[in-house]
């Protein structure tokens, strides 16, 4: 199989995140934080390196403020539902996940409003605009993607929140497709909270996210309980990170996110993005020669694009593409909406969705190679009106 | 080492549940129910078959009301916070854990009130009365364990969620010490959502946990984002699971979990608890006779109890006797208020704590008599005033 679902999650792992994961499962098998055992302080002790080495990772000084979560959509909903309250407005890019829209839709009937700024690819003075004529007296939270899930258009976020700064509006970044493949460094940004996943760029396992406090305003908790710490407090306590790291944590998750953590430092996000970029750009290039192949974005540069490759064949529906090219060909690529509307409204792809390509760490020439001639002779079989029997 | 910290997680893991996690780090390592390619649909399919063996476990016809969460602790706020609103009341046992306690503290900001129903050992007619006597006509919610975390007391929830029925209000079973120990059937059971952890008594790996709804009042989601279901809709599916379940899954975890309840199938509940409660009345017994030991309930019994010790050596901190037999006679145990400060007050060790010791399937006679001899041993190092200085 040609895994080009990166965008999902990275696949395969780096070997030293699988190893993590399965040495965690017997060597790291007790709760950590929670008794004073050999093994609970270990765990612990591998908790603490990986928050550490996050924070160094991402440019806080302060470990603890770096949040352990099930995923990127429990640190948004974190956010959002912790910093938005009755009158409260918000905006959000025309290229948002559902993760970010649907806490926003249920926070209506709590009296939350918010709106959405377009987006305009390669036109970021348009873009920064946009934010700008959205802003109200009461817009208090600006959550914006670092990079478009769909189209890997990447948003100007550093202007965006300089500009939510000046205006005393509080700055969340969705980094879930861009930690490992693009630099962030909060420590000289105006970005108030950093969400990501751990198993995409940054090669840790599913089921583990972050949440990156830069913000002096903290949100409410999402979720109360044992923290192993302050016990005998019915409240829930304010030190972080115990506030919002409630319940027993996914341990062998978390020591695989920190073997994809120095994963991706040894390789260097600059190196990987150079990497992916390039075969983004070749199987963009070959697409943009293909016949009966349609592409929504510029070509790809670093500067203005993740190595994401959305597209669909004249005429057909973008799950039937995705069909042929894994059961005729291997090829693992996603089709539909990729839980993102907003954006498929904004290139007029709402009805059929896109097949998206997403480029990984172990992902080669050949692999994209290959993938361009798939998508070629799909092309031909659906002219044919034979490629979609199978 | 000898682990006897299996209240907080059980340890080890049966070899199936390390394989399979391990398993699916490399077979197993797509987005499930994101793509329409193969390693996807696999991934999909052995979660269905998590979901679709846990609600036959517990009785539940529907495997989507089984939803996966990431920790108990989740499960329980999920059920908290969704279901109680400005002005309802809820009611709790003098047992609960902070798991419990502090999403309904959190909730008083917002006009929620809760209180307390003293819990009786071996008196469960006085118990029953005690709930009967906090229930209010604005009670909409009782949260209960099943059996506390501290003392191993268990409760009488048949007929307590029996009188909620009753009287209109809603149950919600907090079952994290007693899923895999005692059966759960919710087909004939007045329990309307059944929370519990997934790395205990179900001996899945940490990061992993259940809320199955067995009511057809659904409680709010906590959490709204992407389910890869319904993606063009802007409001969180009301679809089960989905309602429940945004974001990408732990795999590896639930892939663990499925083998983790496999195991304890195969075991038989029935011959699990009777394994694991033989050794706790072994440890009991041999503590009652040690002089200097306080023990704080009845014999243990599976009627009665689950298979949990709590002690402490008269005179000394609970933090002290755990790190001696930590560091000089290599037993893992666990001291302190284990997150349920409530329990403790109800037995007077709200300021010293306890030792706990609880027992899991791997567990055997030994362990309980090398256990009891360290006891005896701390006891008297402690009389002598040598034993902390290690």
């Amino acid at each position: 199989m040609i895994y080009l679902d990166n965008g999902a999650t990275t696949f395969p792992k780096p070997t030293g995140v699988v190893r993590a994961v399965s040495g965690a499962m017997t060597s790291l098998g007790a709760n950590p934080g929670r008794s004073g055992h050999r093994m609970s302080l270990r765990g612990a002790e591998m908790i603490y390196s990986c928050r550490s080495e996050a924070a160094e990772f991402f440019g806080l000084s302060e470990p603890e403020r770096v949040i352990f979560t099930h995923n990127c959509t429990a640190a948004l909903n974190t956010v959002i539902h912790g910093v938005l309250k009755r009158g409260d407005h918000a905006v959000v890019s025309s290229l948002e996940h559902n993760a970010v829209v649907r806490p926003l839709e249920e926070l209506k009937k709590y009296g939350v409003e918010y709106s959405v700024a377009e987006v305009f690819e390669g036109d970021d003075e348009h873009t920064i605009d946009s934010f700008r004529s959205q802003f109200r007296k009461n817009t208090k939270l600006v959550v914006c993607t670092h990079a478009s899930n769909v189209f890997g258009i990447r948003l100007p976020v550093e202007r965006i929140s300089a500009l939510c700064r000046i205006n005393g509006i509080l700055f969340c970044l969705d980094a879930a497709q861009t930690a490992g493949v693009l630099p962030i460094n909060l420590s000289d940004s105006c970005i108030d909270y950093l969400c990501t996943a751990g198993h995409k760029g940054l090669y840790g396992p599913m089921g583990t996210g972050f949440l990156l406090i830069n913000s002096e305003t903290m949100p409410d908790s999402l979720i109360q309980g044992g923290t192993g710490s302050y016990s005998s407090d019915r409240l829930q306590p304010e030190q972080l990170p115990d506030k919002y790291e409630s319940g027993t944590p996914n341990v062998a998750g978390i020591a695989g996110l920190r073997e994809g953590l120095r994963f991706v430092k040894s390789r260097g996000t600059d190196n990987l993005a150079r990497h992916e970029m390039r075969l983004a750009q070749l199987m963009y290039d070959r697409l943009k020669n293909t016949a009966g192949v349609e592409l929504y974005t510029a070509r790809p540069e670093i500067s203005t694009h993740v190595p994401v490759i959305s597209f669909n064949i004249e005429g057909t529906d973008s799950e039937r593409v995705a069909q042929i090219l894994n059961d005729r060909f291997g090829i693992a690529v996603r089709a539909g909406l990729h839980c993102a509307p907003l954006a498929h409204i904004s290139k007029g792809t709402v009805e059929r969705g896109t097949v998206r390509a997403v480029l990984s760490a172990f992902n080669n020439q050949r692999h994209a190679e290959y993938f361009c001639q798939c998508v070629n002779k799909s092309v031909i079989y659906n002219e044919k009106k034979v490629a979609f029997d199978i």
